[in-house]
C-alpha cells in the first residue's frame, strides 16, 4: 500500500456529524490500492480499551489519485473514538494518528486513536431543507426586463439588445422581474438570485452607497416589496447579493472620512495606509470601491444590521456573499450567528472560486458558488481537456472537498455575470449546453441558471456576458428551454435525491442517484447504450447514444 | 515523484499569516522524493496572470513519510495567490488545486491556483508574548504544601507522605503554594498551573459546586488573592483550571433541576435523555459530574462571566481548559472572544490529547497540553519503541500538526495528574528523566514540570501520581533539580529562541535552535561527540557522549 496516500483528519470533511449520534467517516487511500477489507474499529471514548465495534467501509468515490472509503455510524453515545483496519494481502494494518502499523495497542489508544470527542448540537451543521429542491436563476437586473416604462428613463443609454459596455444602462428593473415571475415559474425556477439592487451609480451596483435603499432606477423599496410578495405567493424564493467586502465611495461614512480625515468617526471603518492616510484598501484596484474594515466592531454591527434588516423587513430567503473570500472569517462567523438566529433556513452562499473548506465547517457559509464545477464543465465540454474518465475523477475530487452536508448546499453553475457564457465557450453547440445542463441539475447541490441560458444566449467576458434578455426568443420554446423545464420539474419535485456516484464506463460519464441514472457521451463516438424509461435525452435512439448526447433515465 | 504524498491546503497549517503581509507556506511531499528545486510562484490576486514572483522553498522538516518545504513571504499586498513549482529530473511540475501538471495556464489561474484571498487582521492569530520564556509548574494543590495549620484540619484523612486513595485529603492549600513561591522562583519557574481550586467536595475539585468561591480548605478567595499578589510580585504568573465541560451535582442550578424537573429554569442547562428525563449526560460515567449544555446561551453566559471574573477581579494570566475536546467549538469561539477582549495575553491551553488542529486555527485555543509529545517521550525513553531516527521523525510530525504560532504556545509535558509519573515509567532512571527534561525545555513551546519532578518523585496511575510533595528532599539539591534550574534559567532568559530543527545523525537525536544544539544519546552505545561550550549535560566527557547522556551546548 502507498502509505503516503492515506489521509484522515477528525472533525473535518473526513469525519463529520449529521446529528449528535450520527457520524460520517471517510478514509482516503491511493486509488491504486485495493485492500480486501477496510473497516473502522470504534467505541466510546472511555470504554474503547475494553469494548469495540466494527463497521465495514465502502469504496464510494474515486478521483485521479485517490479512493475514498465511507461509513456512517449510528452511535449509542455522542463520544466517538476510532482507528481504521485495512486488510491487504492477508495482513491487517491499523491506521491511527500515528500512521499505519501492524500492531495497535488499544490499552494506550487514548494517546493516538482518532476521536470526535463529543458531538455537541451547536457544532452540527444544519442543512437548509429547501435547497434540496431548489432551482436557482441568476438575474442581472438592468438587463433582464424593463417593467416600469413610466419612470424617468433618462439614465438609459443603450438600446435593448445592443452591445453593452461597462457604463451601459438598459433600464431593467424589479417590476420587470415581477412581471416575468410566471415565465420563470413556468420554466421551473423556484429561487431567484439577483445581483445587487441597492442604491448605486453603476449598472452592476457592486458599489453600494445606501444599504437600506433599493436603487430608484430599479423601483425603490416598494418595487422590491412587491417582488418578494409576488414571488413568495408563487413559492419562489429570493436571494440577494451581500456586498460586504467593500462599498461605494459615495457611502456617507466614507464621505465623512474624506471630509474629516482622522477626526471622522468612520476613520476606522476603512483600511488606510499608515504611511499615507489618503491611501486606502479597495476592491481590486477600484478606488471607487473602498474596502470595509470588517475587523472593526462598528462595521460588523452596521453590516449585520443590514443583513438582518432585509430578512426581517422584506423576508428574503438568502444572501449570496460577494468577494466573501476577502472578508474575515471572524466577520462571517458573527454574520452566520446573527442571520441564522433571525431565520434558520436563510441560505448563505459564498463567492469563493477556490477550495473554501475553511469557510465551510458549519461556522460560516452553507455553500459556495461552485466554480470548480464550472471549470470542470469547461474542461470537459469546452476545452476538451477532460476525457469522461478525467471528468469523473474531477467531479469525485470536487465532492471530496467538503462534507455531504455542504455538498448538498453548493450552488453549481455553468456561468455567471463574472465568466464568459458557457454557450459561447462551447462555440454555440446546443448539444453540449444541454448535456451540461443535465449534469448541472443532476449533480449534488443546487443548479443555478444564468438568465438567458434557456434561450441559448451568447456572451463573452464582462460586459458581453450581461446582454439584454431577448423576450421575443423567450416566448418561443427552443429545446434548451424545454430541457430546463423538464430538469427543473424533476429537481424541484425532489426526484434527484440520495447519494451520488460518478464513474466512467466504456468512455461514458455515468452519474447515479437513488432513482435515476444520467449517461453522458462526450467520447467522440456513438455508443451502444440501452436505457429503459428514459426521462430526457438529446440525440438519443433506443440502442445508440450519439456523440454529444445524454440520457437521463430511471433506474430499472 | 509520489504525487499522492503531496499535500497543501490554503489557510491552514500549510498556509498561515504571521501578519497581514507576512505569510508562511508549507508544502508536504514524500520524504523519498528529492526534487532539485521547490519554489512558490506567487503574486497579487488581481495581477497573477501578468506579474509573478518566485521564492525558494527550503526542506526543513522530515517525518517518517514526508518532507516539508517552507517559505515565508513578505507581501506588498494582503491578497496572495500562488502555485508551487517542483523541478525533478530536469522537468518542471506545477502543483495547484488541480494537482500536479507539467503545464500551468496562468491566464486561467483564477480557477485553480491556491490563494489566501485577503489576510484580515482579525484572522491573524496573535501569539501570547510571555509564553516564549514561560516555565510552567503544575501543582495538585491538596498534595503540595500545607500552609495554614490553624485551619480546621478535620477533613484531612491521610498522613503527609502516605499512599493516596481517590478519597484522600492531605491538607495542601494556597497558603502553602504562596509559602513555596521563593522555592519555585529559585527553581526557575515563572508560571504556576494549579489544578482546580474552586469549591468542591473532592480532593481534585474537578466537580465544582461554586465557580465564584475558592474552596475553604484551600483558604478561600482571600488566600488566592494573596497568592496572585505574591506570585505577580515575583513575576510568576498564575494559570487556573477551567472546568467548563461539567460541574458538580451540588451546583445550585443542577440541584434546582433535580427539585423542579422540567419546571426548573435550569432544565436546559444540562443534557437530558428524551426518553428518561432523570437521565443526563455527565463526564465519563461520573453521575456526580453533570455535563453542561454549552449550546445553551444562558450556560455560555454563566461560564463566560466566570472566565472573565477571575481575570478581572483576580488578574489571573491564563486558563487551562479541562476536557476541552468535549465542549463545543461554538462555546470556545465565544470564550476566546470574551477572554481576549478582557486580557489579550491571557493564555488558553486546551486539554486535548489528540491532534487538535480544528481547535487551533486562531478562533479557539492558543495551544494544548501536548500529550503527543508526552507519548513520543515515553516511546523513546520508556518503552524503547523509538530509535533516535524514529524519535526525530515523530517530533517533526508533531511540529507539522499545527502552525508555528500555535507550536510556540504548546504546553509540552512529560507527565501530569492524569498519567503515570514519567520517572516511574522510565523505571527510576535519572539519566533518562534528565535527558527528557532537557528535550522538554529545549523543544518549541512551553515546558510544564509536574510538581515533584525536581526531586524525582515516583508515582503510578491516579491516585498514585498525586502523592504528597516531599519537602525534606526538596531542600536538598539533587541533580534533577539542578538541571531544571539551569534549563529554566536558559528558557526564561529567552535563550531558546528561533526555529527548531530536529534530526538524527549517527544515531544521536539532535535538536538545533538559533543559539544552541541539544544532542541526546539513547542509542545504547557510547558515541564520539565533541561539543564546544557545553551548557549542561549528564554523563558527559569532552570526547565521548555516554549512552543515556545528553549535551546542550552553544553553537560554535
Amino acid at each position: 500500500m502507498n502509505e503516503s496516500a492515506i489521509l484522515h483528519y477528525p472533525e473535518s470533511k473526513y469525519c463529520f456529524a449529521l446529528a449528535p449520534k450520527t457520524v460520517c467517516l471517510r478514509l482516503r487511500i491511493s486509488r491504486e490500492d485495493a485492500p480486501e477489507e477496510v473497516k473502522v474499529v470504534y467505541g466510546g471514548k472511555y470504554s474503547f480499551a475494553l469494548q469495540r465495534k466494527t463497521a465495514l467501509m465502502i469504496r464510494k468515490y474515486e478521483d485521479r489519485l485517490f479512493a475514498y472509503y465511507t461509513a456512517t455510524l449510528q452511535l449509542e453515545d455522542s463520544r466517538l473514538v476510532y482507528v481504521f483496519s485495512l486488510k491487504d494481502n492477508g495482513r491487517e494494518y491499523f491506521f491511527s494518528e500515528d500512521g499505519l502499523s501492524e500492531q495497535y495497542d488499544f490499552q494506550l489508544s487514548y494517546y493516538n486513536c482518532f476521536q470526535y470527542a463529543y458531538v455537541n448540537c451547536a457544532d452540527v451543521m444544519q442543512p437548509v431543507k429547501w435547497i434540496d429542491s431548489a432551482c436557482f436563476y441568476q438575474i442581472f437586473v438592468d438587463r433582464f426586463c424593463v417593467g416600469n416604462r413610466q419612470k424617468d428613463l433618462s439614465y438609459v443609454n443603450m438600446q435593448w439588445g445592443g452591445a453593452p459596455t461597462p457604463q451601459s444602462f438598459a433600464g431593467g428593473d424589479l417590476q420587470g422581474v415581477t412581471e416575468k415571475l410566471d415565465y420563470l415559474k413556468d420554466l421551473g425556477i423556484n429561487v431567484l438570485y439577483l445581483t445587487p439592487i441597492f442604491k448605486s451609480v453603476s449598472n452592476h451596483k457592486y458599489d453600494i452607497s445606501d444599504y437600506y435603499s433599493i436603487d430608484q432606477a430599479f423601483g425603490g423599496n416598494q418595487a422590491f416589496r412587491t417582488l418578494v410578495k409576488e414571488a413568495h405567493s408563487r413559492n419562489v424564493k429570493i436571494v440577494l447579493d451581500a456586498v460586504f467586502n467593500h462599498c461605494s465611495e459615495n457611502l456617507l461614512q466614507f464621505q465623512d472620512f474624506l471630509k474629516n480625515g482622522k477626526n471622522s468617526p468612520y476613520y476606522d471603518w476603512f483600511i488606510f495606509s499608515k504611511e499615507d492616510p489618503t491611501e486606502y484598501e479597495c476592491f481590486a484596484a477600484c478606488k471607487y470601491m473602498p474596502k470595509f474594515n470588517t475587523s472593526n466592531e462598528a462595521v460588523q454591527k452596521f453590516l449585520l444590521d443590514v443583513a438582518v434588516y432585509w430578512i426581517r423587513e422584506f423576508e428574503i430567503d438568502g444572501w449570496r456573499l460577494d468577494v466573501s473570500d476577502e472578508v474575515s472569517h471572524d466577520f462571517w462567523r458573527a454574520f452566520r450567528k446573527r442571520v441564522k438566529e433571525e431565520k434558520a433556513d436563510c441560505v448563505l452562499i459564498g463567492e469563493n472560486w477556490h477550495d473554501a473548506n475553511c469557510y465551510l465547517n458549519g461556522d460560516q457559509f452553507d455553500g459556495i458558488m461552485n466554480y470548480a464545477f464550472t471549470k470542470a464543465c469547461l474542461d470537459f465540454y469546452a476545452y476538451e481537456k477532460f476525457s469522461p474518465k478525467q471528468m469523473s475523477d474531477k467531479l469525485n475530487e470536487i465532492l471530496m472537498r467538503n462534507t455531504d452536508t455542504v455538498n448538498s448546499m453548493m450552488l453549481n453553475l455553468l456561468d455567471s455575470h463574472d465568466t464568459d457564457r458557457f454557450f459561447t465557450r462551447v462555440n454555440g453547440n446546443v448539444n453540449k449546453l444541454m448535456s451540461a445542463l443535465a449534469l448541472n441539475f443532476f449533480f449534488v447541490g443546487a443548479p443555478c441558471v444564468y438568465y438567458g441560458t434557456e434561450i441559448a444566449m451568447e456572451g463573452g467576458y464582462d460586459p458581453d456576458n450581461r446582454r439584454c434578455m431577448d423576450w421575443k426568443k423567450a416566448e418561443e420554446t427552443p429545446p434548451v428551454k424545454l430541457l430546463i423545464k423538464k430538469l427543473a420539474n424533476l429537481k424541484s419535485g425532489g426526484e434527484f435525491f440520495g447519494e451520488i456516484s460518478v464513474s466512467e464506463e466504456s468512455e461514458l460519464l455515468i452519474l447515479r442517484r437513488e432513482k435515476y441514472v444520467l449517461v453522458i457521451n462526450q467520447s467522440g463516438k456513438a455508443r451502444q447504450y440501452v436505457a429503459k424509461k428514459a426521462v430526457c435525452s438529446n440525440e438519443y435512439s433506443e440502442q445508440i447514444l450519439l456523440d454529444g448526447g445524454f440520457i437521463l433515465h430511471e433506474k430499472n
